[in-house]
């Protein structure tokens, strides 16, 4: 399997991206990797050229530039060249830390839609609070600000096949993210979404679910609009830092005590940390593609490339993104 | 001034309501307190009779009641007594940490609605990490599942008012909840919403702010959809709710280091813990009513409840309702 990386893309870009493809190269033999981005400054960090491929070019996308126009106008940007290959069938997916909405366009327009998949929606794995490798799909986290009822019920489909295929759940629990769990809760969205989804056949549709309960593991797919989503997701980040930090202040600010208590617990905050830190589930997918298309954090490291070249390789090993294209071809 | 107690709503009451009147009489000499509920129960609590009527009343609403039915039916229940008394003009507002839904009912079809405020919303002040006693005031937090561009003007106004006059915030800036700062992000109705916050005059509109940076304090007052907000406050109870009990389990884990640890900075945790509690800027207030309508959690305790009246207090000694009533007549 090839996958069309992004070097350029990302904060520390290509260092991080490319030094993230060397550790990945050892877990994974069985992948081709094709490097689009400046080759001088990628080949810094090519320790084993086995398995790469660079292709160079000069011109990329900006965490700055107007995503729609960046894809129409920057043809030869390491993004782009990426997504064409995908197009073209040189590679089967893409993976990119950098511009989002210019990811998402380069996925819409580029790569395409699978048929019959209207929205394709932004998806990640959250982390279940208490499970070490608990997770829960979350999708749409904002790749639309206005979604219709019909676009949560394909969520729930794509949602149900990734907890399923990639994340091996048996039988996956789809909620609909509500202002209730009462059955007759809800926005005027949210109300015919339940209705269609209490309707669809082959998801194991549980109900409502409220923001409060989703990092207690109440579903295993939670669907939700684009808008909302990316509050939701926005929210329980800003909390996390905030209280991160606010733990951090508190302990200073207790002087000898504090740093000989934050020894002692040394552990536990480590723990704590890395079961918030969701990025061992790998990046977030834009989903109802015809490939896969990855995005991770702009601040993403080596170690967070890693997990998400095994989230695409475990992606592209189990075919969910074909599984998915013939699941919709014989929907009307 | 007379604040009209629904002595028999919450998990607690009517002990912890009654409990929470006593210790709030020491504070406010100056406020009758009309409790309304069964007698012989609340009489148990009573310490101190000066400045208080009890107003005997069998019925009650519980938690499980259909809110609007219940307001209808029950028309001797505790709460609706209560909200009558301050329709007719024998108490100046009302309390209560019963059924959310039926206060909101009530509320509305009892104390009514300010002239030309189409959708009142209910309104919490939420903590800002860091500063002890930071907060923003945040509306429309979930008595309304959809909402108006209009709407979202209106609840710019009250917030504004409310930030003013109540916590004595000068000029507060005004933001809009959104999935981008960019003044071009956002759906159908935010974007529509900042256009008209943009034009609208005697408020003072600084932008977007995204979910993120609520809880560092990006704005002082923060304006949002009732669908958006209450996932929005639902995800950051979650996860400061998840987050604490994290925390508590990974000390625990830790055996007896955990615990020499835990000790040692328990001044620390402490501290963390009393500035996530927003519960000391009072309770959830349905604003852009008649009178204030105050909301507490079901699970308050008597601290809460003084916080509470020495909120309602604040409100009716600075006047920001009759001052919406006059601004508001003044419109169109």
């Amino acid at each position: 399997m090839k996958i069309a990386v992004d070097a350029m893309g990302g904060d520390h870009a290509p260092q991080a991206i490319v030094e993230g493809v060397m550790l990945a190269k050892q877990d994974f033999p069985d992948v081709e990797f094709l490097l689009y981005g400046k080759e001088t400054e990628i080949k810094k960090y090519v320790t084993d050229e086995k398995n790469v491929t660079i292709i160079h070019t000069d011109e990329k996308i900006s965490s700055d530039d107007e995503p729609v126009k960046a894809i129409r106008r920057k043809k030869t940007a390491s993004m782009v060249l990426a997504a064409q290959a995908v197009k073209n069938g040189e590679a089967d997916a893409i993976f990119s830390a950098g511009n989002t909405g210019a990811l998402l366009a380069a996925g819409l327009f580029i790569v395409g839609r699978i048929k019959n998949v209207e929205r394709p929606g932004l998806m990640s794995t959250l982390p279940i609070m208490g499970q070490a490798d608990g997770g829960f799909d979350m999708l749409d986290l904002g790749a639309n600000a206005d979604n219709k009822p019909e676009h949560l019920v394909q969520y729930a489909v794509l949602g149900s096949f990734y907890a399923e295929k990639v994340r091996n759940v048996k039988n996956p629990r789809v909620a609909l993210l509500n202002n209730g769990t009462e059955a007759t809760k809800g926005s005027e969205l949210t109300k015919k979404a339940f209705e269609l989804l209490s309707e669809e056949e082959g998801i194991n549709f549980i109900g409502n679910v409220e923001a409060r309960d989703l990092l207690s593991g109440a579903a295993d797919v939670v669907v939700t609009d684009g808008f909302t989503g990316n509050a939701v997701l926005k929210s329980i980040e800003g909390t996390a830092l905030n209280m991160m930090s606010l733990l951090k202040t508190s302990i200073l600010a207790e002087g000898v005590k504090g740093k000989m208590g934050a020894l002692l617990l040394k552990n536990a905050l480590r723990g704590m940390k890395s079961e918030m830190d969701y990025s061992k589930h790998g990046g977030a997918v834009l989903f109802g593609l015809k490939a896969p298309v990855i995005k991770t954090h702009g601040s993403t490291g080596p170690e967070a490339v890693r997990y998400t070249i095994r989230q695409i390789h475990t992606m592209l090993k189990t075919e969910v993104v074909p599984q998915l294209v013939s699941y919709y071809e014989t929907k009307e």
